[in-house]
């Protein structure tokens, strides 16, 4: 559902990174009609936003990596109640949202308005596919992201939390989980959960190909079992000519090596077209995503966890997550702050498909964030959060706050 | 110089940490006279602050490592320029802060307001120390100190950036900084940059013999050479009689060990009375703090560098702090949460020794922090914007800003 189409309008004295001096947009449609120099939209146009020469144009803030049907958000405050382990993590979240008082809507619709106000307005949300949960958790997952279509446009992920083959009736519930209109295949741990990599990769591929989507694997297995099993997922992409459709997710293993072992591995994602999205965790080995990034593999980064069973962590902020990626690698050029930048919008872009649509050029949808800074490194060390965001050319959202109108349709 | 006291006041409907239920605060002289339960402060004394049962009320942050020398926080944007290593950091701040247009008030005076309004109020500032700069950065940096008297304490450190040894004329500014008031003896990396760890270490804890004071050591010296060192320091400051008033910052060298080896020298450091600060840095390996605390070490925390010429990064927030150094090790325990708050409020408190003025009780400098959240752990994660910071018993910012007469004395 997209928004009935705006009045054409102008976004007036902004500067738009990599543009000499400022610009005005036109916009029509929802989208870009043109980048004039600054002072020379027609002035009979109504003003969508005035930069005054203070505030920098960038394209809408791109969330790779979410969990909204897990959030606790809009509840009082909880302590994590959980184990140790991966395993402690899913029994207690099971046991924590059996008899919740809050709706998924109730949680998750408030996390999604916050995010549009922090300037995030493509997602890609994990939901859990899981018997514990049911279908219902699907639909209401379905249901919250058609109530914010207008808003947002969010892919969703059939995602096995519990295991693919080793929970009985997941990959049943997968495939109608697919049939309802959830857009990615869903893996995680082939081996770590699963305890069978080549058996769950060859159930997710066969998915992937029967339902003709994309993948998106979690796979925090490490080291030498991670590669492995990275290597196993190269190997399928190429085999089912799903290039640019794959994402691994977390690829932990990839921070367990020195470079020279790991540009041969880089090297064969860059080939295969697999994504690799990492939320530049600081306790955790994180994949040196420069090196991936200068040996051509594309990166994407995300919140993942936001306040829920398991972790208090995660703001749903992606300006905020670009310094944490720049503060994990110690980046501190303005070409690295600026790749932070690119890794949380075109990276993400690039990896969700979004295609000639997404960016700050005529022909692109109007899915804008102005902030006060004076250079895209400047913006992601200051995470301001004065921001205004602009969907299909409509304001919605002001210093951080969603216009009462736009939660509405 | 301490601010005129205030006429008594109350704070009403607020929780501090560890209380049953809501309080009110009576605040006489500039200070805790008592915490009673809600509704019980005298209705006609005036309200200083309401927290209407939202917020909570807490100690005002400790920032114990920082340097507002360094900082280009006043002036407009500026790429890092810097080579790679320590050396060229050194030499390249020499070159950019020679002409550079802003004086060091202008620069860091808005940086120390900026503080103030995220709620810090008590600091322990680095103040190069050597010869290119000359006797007139020290001089600035405590008519800077002077200026900000009525609202922040501040302790500066005798820091020699370019070396003690190796710099020639160093060790006489030194002595020339320490008798102008600068209160504690700052070194740097005995091997990496004076090349003689003895030597160094000789001349630092004879200066704060000779002159009676505490010190502070930035050591980035790791693995072997840095514990090597650590020892040595502990050595030296047990035959000194210092415990309770070393600190030793950065101590990456903390963080090379396994655990079971680190125990002898974690115990040796808590005997010595050694804290440890440490920002808890992303991108390199940092002391292990919950195990250093479990052992009985103090630990405390800075912000470092704040846009300075060594790094774009810093915001000066030590509440953001605190929650950077939750994500660094994982935690997501409430008790864990609370444990990030501790190393920037006590743990500075006691690093910097505040004394039994800081906290809050009947007796302590009202120097206060109000914050909406439900729990210190929710506080952590949350960051919010909206605080009020009161200074010896006054409100000086409000919602992240400060209060246009705070900044005058």
């Amino acid at each position: 559902m997209t928004p009935a189409a705006a009045a054409p309008s102008a976004i007036r004295r902004v500067r738009p990174p990599g543009h000499e001096g400022l610009a005005d947009l036109l916009i029509e449609n929802g989208r870009i009609a043109a980048l004039l120099p600054a002072g020379t939209a027609p002035p009979e146009l109504p003003t969508l936003a005035d930069g005054e020469g203070r505030l920098m144009l960038l394209p809408a803030l791109v969330e790779s990596h979410i969990h909204f049907d897990k959030t606790l958000w809009g509840a009082p405050w909880r302590p994590n109640s959980s184990g140790p382990t991966r395993n402690h993590r899913i029994a207690n979240e099971q046991a924590v949202l059996k008899d919740f008082p809050l709706s998924l809507a109730e949680r998750a619709g408030p996390l999604i308005e916050h995010c549009v106000a922090r300037g995030s307005l493509h997602f890609r949300s994990h939901v859990d596919v899981q018997p514990a949960f049911g279908i219902a958790r699907i639909e209401e997952m379905l249901a919250l992201r058609q109530r914010y279509a207008h808003l947002v446009d969010m892919q969703l992920v059939a995602f096995p939390q519990a295991g693919l083959i080793t929970a009985p009736g997941t990959a049943d519930l997968m495939e109608h989980a697919l049939a309802l209109g959830l857009e990615v295949v869903g893996g995680i741990d082939p081996s770590g959960i699963d305890h069978n990599p080549v058996r769950h990769l060859e159930a997710v591929f066969d998915l992937a190909v029967r339902f003709g989507r994309g993948i998106d694997i979690h796979l925090h297995d490490g080291g030498e079992l991670g590669r492995f099993e990275i290597e196993r997922i190269a190997d399928m992409t190429e085999a089912h000519g799903l290039a640019g459709r794959v994402v691994i997710s977390h690829a932990y293993a990839l921070g367990a090596f020195a470079p020279a072992e790991l540009y041969p591995l880089a090297d064969r994602l860059a080939r295969a077209g697999i994504s690799i999205m990492s939320c530049a965790p600081s306790h955790f080995m994180a994949p040196p995503l420069a090196m991936l990034r200068s040996r051509g593999v594309n990166v994407c980064s995300g919140s993942d966890n936001v306040r829920d069973t398991w972790s208090p962590m995660g703001n749903g902020d992606m300006l905020d997550r670009a310094r944490l990626i720049a503060m994990r690698f110690g980046w501190s050029k303005d070409e690295q702050l600026a790749d932070a930048f690119d890794i949380v919008t075109h990276g993400g872009a690039k990896a969700l498909g979004l295609g000639e649509r997404y960016g700050i050029a005529p022909g692109c949808d109007a899915d804008l964030l102005l902030l006060p800074a004076e250079s895209i490194a400047h913006a992601v060390v200051s995470c301001p959060l004065e921001r205004t965001v602009i969907r299909r050319g409509r304001v919605v959202a002001r210093d951080g706050v969603l216009i009462a109108d736009a939660a509405l349709a």
